[in-house]
């Protein structure tokens, strides 16, 4: 019987606890991209892979929306809930987006710059996560803001090199076309993880 | 003498009246940007139709931020007539974007994709204006929300397989500059319907 | 006795100074960026002094941060305060990123249009500089944001003229690519003064 009614019940998942699943399956996510950088071979897997993720995303974003419709009392404001669920959804789109055009433009292999800025989306990824683990006991938060923030300025730094020795090197206008998107859909990426940490920001500074 | 003074009041125009008006525009703008993909003879002149109804909606939000300015108690909060008014704009001037385009690129004929996307373009607006149409009554519309998300997804599909499409048969590189710009352009329009649709989701959350 | 303890208290100084800190910046910035185009040669320097402007600029958006962090009463909306820091943030990092490309890309002289747009940028970061200098008696903002406005449309007509005659005349593709993106950046900076218009009208309307 308690067995019956415990299914009835709504499961009593804590936003906290959504969020942290969200950007765990975002930081994996990005590690799957950075396979793909680091080894190019069996690419149409790993890019599989990346969309696995990317999907699982989606699924948890939707909960997320809909426990939000559903719950009366939120543990911190709604809006701010809505705008942090949407903008970590924007970081994993561009993780996926990177993947998806590597097999739509036929990329046979990488360019110097990728890896790198792969790297910089796994390291500003675990931020997030860890920040967002935090949320809960709203300490620290701030300095994981802050090194996502210096994250992006190095992912600035490595997507002018990587695109002006793109420029210097590639003759070939449409293989330039192709990677100066790509290498600027990765760093758009880890300009998304800075508005993630934007909004965590505005949270924490509402409720000093 | 009562008509004198009618005249000097403000007339009585309802927010949701004025949405409406816009969302219905805006739906006249999509069908009219797909009539140039359907038929692409006589260009310029359709071009111009397109750009008259973006005009309108210019005015329109105009008068939607007036109104905004001179009214003390809202419909729903002030902020979100706001971003709702802003957002909506943002759509018609993408898909002005797309026409301007046409004539500015000296575009001679329209390429695979083109058609389908506009036509995404058109069901998306629809759903729109249906939801909006709602807002008074605040019913049902969480499910035009969720047709206009998915009609985002498909869109998101179109234009991956058009740009595949295009790099793999186009080989002029102005050409590809050209229609990779078009194409992304009309699902960027799509991005921003959907961008309204979270808006009018938030705004039936704080309602709730 | 009273210097001392001067040097110990916090610097009383309010945000409404601040924020016209940031924006004579942000004006000193774009004219920097204009002198480029006036005057194309020693560009390096010229370049350099744009990138001076965009450091001052982030240090001041970080002060304003952390002001915010430790006010307990703020002029107004915190929301909107830390919305306005980073929408003016954003307007002089396309200002640095117009400058950057030149450099990346090698560009060894301007093209028509360049110049243009880097005016509009003038006047439109001097009509924000004017509306931030009257937050505080918040009177007349509304006018400076009209203005912007129009100023963003005409943005929007010269990149459209300039890119035209791009594709009319410049037959190397890699040089399109180049300039087809400084164009555009040019104007999204543009765009981005009209967001601070904006979060200005928004606040005004709040406080009507």
């Amino acid at each position: 019987m308690a067995n019956f009614l415990t299914r009835l019940l709504p499961r009593e998942q804590s936003f906290f606890a959504m969020f942290t699943e969200v950007t765990g399956n975002i930081q994996a996510g990005a590690r799957a991209l950075a396979e793909i950088f680091a080894d190019y071979r069996d690419l149409q897997r790993k890019v599989d892979r990346v969309k696995e993720y990317e999907h699982r995303g989606d699924q948890l974003t939707h909960e997320i929306f809909t426990k939000l419709n559903q719950t009366f009392i939120t543990p911190f404001d709604r809006e701010d809930i809505h705008q942090l669920t949407s903008k970590l959804d924007d970081v994993l789109d561009l993780i996926d987006a990177v993947a998806t055009r590597l097999v739509i433009y036929k990329v046979d292999k990488p360019r110097p710059g990728a890896a790198e800025l792969a790297d910089i989306l796994v390291r500003s990824t675990a931020e997030i996560h860890a920040a967002v683990s935090r949320l809960e006991k709203h300490d620290g938060i701030l300095d994981h803001c802050i090194t996502i923030n210096s994250l992006e300025n190095e992912g600035d730094r490595a997507v002018r090199a990587a695109i002006a020795d793109l420029f210097e090197h590639e003759k070939d206008p449409v293989e330039l076309i192709k990677w100066k998107e790509i290498l600027e859909v990765l760093e758009t990426a880890t300009d998304k993880c800075e508005d993630v940490a934007n909004v965590l920001e505005s949270v924490v500074l509402k409720s000093a």
